[in-house]
Parts: C-alpha cells; sequence; structure tokens
C-alpha cells in the first residue's frame, strides 16, 4: 500500500505507482465508492468494484508489464475540497492483445477529486488518448 | 442564442442545440473564461477562446453538416455549485477531411459544470469516443 494523498496532484502520482505496481486493488482505494470512470475506448466503470475489476483483468493480461509514467499539467480548485488534476501520461510495455508488443501511447486523464478528509480520492476520472496532429479522427469525424 | 442554462443537465442539452446551429460563440459561451476542455483526438483547449476558435473551424469544415444527439447519463453534485454531468452522444453527417461523408459515431462528454448565478457554465470537459467491444484500442493497449 501507498500513502494516502493528502493533495490533489498527490492522487495521480498514486494511480500511476499502483499502476505499476499492478495493485488493481490499492488504485481502486483511490476512487470513492460511488466514482465514475470513462476509460480511453468509452468503457464506463460506475462504482469501486467495477474500477478494481476492470483493472485486475487488463494487468493480469495486456498491461502485465506496462509502465505509466507522466506529469500533472495542471490543478484547479473547483469548490473547497473538490479539485480537477490533468495528468499527461505515457504508457510503455503494453501488449496488444494477440500477445505482440505495443507501441508507447500518450494521453491526459482527468481526475476529479474529494478532500475526504484526511485522503483525497477521485469522485470522476476520465481519460483520452493523444492522437498527435489530429483535431478528429482520421476518416471518422467526432467532436 | 438560447436560454441560460439553470440546471447542471441543461448546459449538456444547450451545447448539443449550439452545436446543432453551429455556433462557435454560443457554444463557447456555455464555458467559463477558464475552462479547459480536452477533446476526443487529445486536443487541449485552455480558455473560451481556444474553444470558440477549434469549433469555429470545425464548424466550417468537417462538421458544417453534423448533427449532435444524445442523453443525459448521469448528473451527480459534487459540492454546492458544482457539478458533473456525463452526456452519450452520437454525431451523424460529418464529413472526412477528404470531404466524404463520415460514418456515425459514439461518445462519452464529462462536463464538470459550476454555477455562475444565474447560469451554469462549463469549467472542465473532456469527451471520449465509445469503442465498441473493446477494453483498450486493438494493437495499441492504452489504460
Amino acid at each position: 500500500m501507498s500513502i494516502a494523498p493528502t493533495k490533489p496532484e498527490d492522487v495521480a502520482k498514486a494511480f500511476a505507482d499502483a499502476w505499476n505496481r499492478h495493485d488493481a486493488h490499492g488504485l481502486a482505494d483511490l476512487f470513492t465508492e460511488d466514482a465514475n470512470f470513462v476509460n480511453v475506448v468509452g468503457m464506463w466503470w460506475k462504482n469501486r468494484n467495477e474500477i478494481e475489476g476492470a483493472h485486475r483483468a487488463t494487468h493480469d493480461t495486456i498491461f502485465r508489464n506496462s509502465r505509466l509514467e507522466g506529469r500533472v499539467s495542471s490543478v484547479v480548485a473547483l469548490a473547497a475540497d473538490i479539485a480537477s488534476v490533468h495528468y499527461t501520461w505515457t504508457l510503455t510495455g503494453a501488449s496488444a492483445p494477440d500477445g505482440s508488443r505495443a507501441g508507447p501511447r500518450e494521453g491526459i486523464l482527468l481526475l476529479i477529486v474529494q478532500n475526504g478528509q484526511p485522503a483525497w480520492r477521485i469522485k470522476v476520472a476520465q481519460n483520452t488518448d493523444i492522437v498527435p496532429g489530429m483535431i478528429a479522427p482520421p476518416g471518422a469525424a467526432k467532436p
């Protein structure tokens, strides 16, 4: 286990640490019980148990040897006990579903964190991959 | 112009209305001046002017004849004057960059909205497309 996050930005670092330990329980423990998390392909997990199960499944397989690194690009206080954190990440060492090695990927993880006193926890998360040079996907215009 | 949103969920409806009028100014006016918006390919607009410019550029081109429809799937109060809104959307009528017609696409737009009294405005937005049947993109495993 890691130290409980006592600042909004610590939550992003704790997320990456749990990812790199491949610790689905520790990762899920960073979320509130009723958290919503939309991942990069639009899967929507609606509570802590779903978040833990999904990460256990991927960290037993495609993300088993992956490493997530990044930096906190923005922290904005939205209310006394609510903040947004943007974490800009690079993922290396992942596998494709067929077991071959996947290339590095980059993205932006948005965390809306809540001060649960003492620990800040993630109440809402949404992840989006960065497709350089695009304003919308090729051949598939999107907002 | 449309009526100012007086409830969190009204902001999502006003976003779709402005989109369908192809009204970049009206769309941007739904955001706070200092809003952050990460789009589906990881472009990160960091204020209202950037949001307006980006939407003007796309609504003059690939989204000129597009139509955004959807529904508010979740509204969660995060603080007295802060809420999260998940808007699940379908986009039709968009063009690909080469001018050919693009197929319909689906996604989830997360809006963190703030009560500016009287109008609720978007402080943080992040959009992700739904890739059915995927837990991560094929051949490009991502968190």
